[in-house]
């Protein structure tokens, strides 16, 4: 845990509490009259709390301190926290619908008297069947950052999304799996001998990238030969790693082209994140604008605040 | 480990024993003159083992009350034990060339008197950068079943392996992560939650199997909708186990037609990894020819006490 907490009697311009919390992450941002006034996180999310009761402590222990007595601090939370497996499910908001809907929010009772939380519900789509939890506010901040945006917004990821947004609704989604295939690939299996954890070879991520996309049926046909060329050729770990993210990249690309062809797109995500899409969209003619992952998660917990 | 070892004095019609030592697994075979005399097993494969010297005292655990004393017994061992992280490095034999090659066999020296052992090389293809260790030995046991067979041999596994063979020799092969794949997404990834560890939906599997052939460039599309359809219609996890199967071994047929188009198919392995790759053959209008992995494994490995 990093806080930058107030004292014991809190932080007094206190007025809300913005909350991530995904699987493995918990970030809070404290907010009074002027903006920001305190930042934390820790690594205690959806996946490492056993059980419901195990949130609110976790919640206290990253934001207690921030936490005046004698009187309650709304706290709007988004992400895996809504989860079945969650602190509470927020059923699913159907698309196509506003990224956020304040009539929607779920209020979670808390033991502390003074937490008042709402919890954001994520969206889903029937068919073909899809979720998202916590991207749908990143969304509707990209849509508080560009106005009357009509395009395709790719959040890439452990498990990337593209969605497409028209009049200020999300009109359908598509989920990968890619980023947690490149960790399972990279990590886990046969593979991670030969590829490194870190560095960067942009010939061979552009080379392998064009290869998966124009021939995206020999894609499983690929994979083995990063371990095949470090056995018989030495080939680089850097170069395997870039590679791989290629492959991986140039796949949900070619089956994405519905989403992105002739589209303007925007990228939501860190840095390290978006830069190979943004690489990957460009080598098909397309520049998409980047926003950074957290102040468009700021900024639409910001909007729904504002409706409150 | 399980054994059915022979009395202190060891096996006394003894006269060679055939090792399959792979990734995971240990499987040996006493022969004497009238055949198979006894059979054990143990996971002492190579990845449990952390040093070359770990080898033969597992090897003995496994065998030690076969071994007469007094005299040395030939061993011939197949698989990941010549690896580079193996007992002895067996370099690879390059193809195309036959699949076994007696002048190629690697003697390691043993500590104790009673084992005389040879390592069995696999085999390496230049372009496209390939390797094998193991299945050499199931090729040829294959070939001295069908002698004169003529066409591919697919290896189904962990990596399966697609084998051009022709006039005896393997002429060029490819190897998947298809197994590895299933596994990691089935047991690691997200898509855990909604798969079963076993049971089977046939018509589940035919679908993904003609989905993901038909159209290759949408199987990073189909993967997340496995936890969509958990999610939002508690799709059955026999259904998500058997579409997972379909669509990865439909992507790996999609990218092996250049190896089994218009040919004859001899499928290599375990019933219940044969099956599926059986039935996604036969739709495409092939029948495949089984025969089981372990009696090609002696099979192979007899060839070559025959030549000694």
């Amino acid at each position: 845990m990093s806080g930058d907490g107030g004292s014991r009697g809190g932080l007094p311009d206190l007025h809300w509490i913005a909350v991530d919390w995904g699987s493995t992450h918990l970030r809070a941002t404290a907010l009074g009259p002027e903006g920001v006034l305190a930042e934390a996180g820790s690594e205690d999310g959806m996946a490492r709390l056993a059980t419901p009761k195990a949130f609110e402590p976790a919640l206290l222990a990253l934001i207690g301190d921030w936490l005046p007595q004698g009187r309650q601090v709304p706290v709007l939370a988004c992400g895996m926290v809504g989860a079945r497996q969650g602190w509470r499910e927020a059923p699913y908001r159907a698309t196509p619908c506003a990224p956020l809907d304040p009539a929607a929010l779920m209020a979670v009772p808390c033991h502390d008297p003074r937490l008042s939380l709402r919890i954001v519900p994520g969206l889903m789509q029937a068919r073909p069947a899809d979720v998202m939890r916590g991207e749908e506010v990143q969304i509707a901040g990209a849509l508080a950052v560009r106005p009357g945006f009509d395009g395709v917004i790719c959040l890439p990821g452990t498990h990337s999304k593209w969605v497409h947004v028209s009049a200020g609704e999300v009109v359908s989604f598509q989920t990968f799996l890619t980023g947690e295939m490149f960790a399972l690939l990279s990590q886990v299996s046969v593979l991670r001998h030969g590829i490194a954890a870190e560095g960067w070879d942009a010939a061979a991520f552009a080379e392998a990238l064009s290869e998966a996309q124009s021939r995206p049926e020999r894609l499983a046909a690929r994979l083995f030969s990063l371990r095949a060329e470090a056995l018989l050729e030495g080939l680089s770990p850097v170069t395997a790693r870039a590679r791989l993210s290629g492959l991986l990249i140039g796949a949900e690309l070619a089956a994405a082209r519905p989403y992105w062809l002739g589209q303007p797109v925007l990228l939501i995500g860190a840095e390290a994140v978006a830069a190979p899409y943004a690489q990957a969209l460009a080598a098909q003619g397309i520049t998409a604008e980047h926003l950074p992952g957290a102040a468009c998660s700021l900024a639409g917990l910001s909007r729904l605040w504002a409706c409150l």
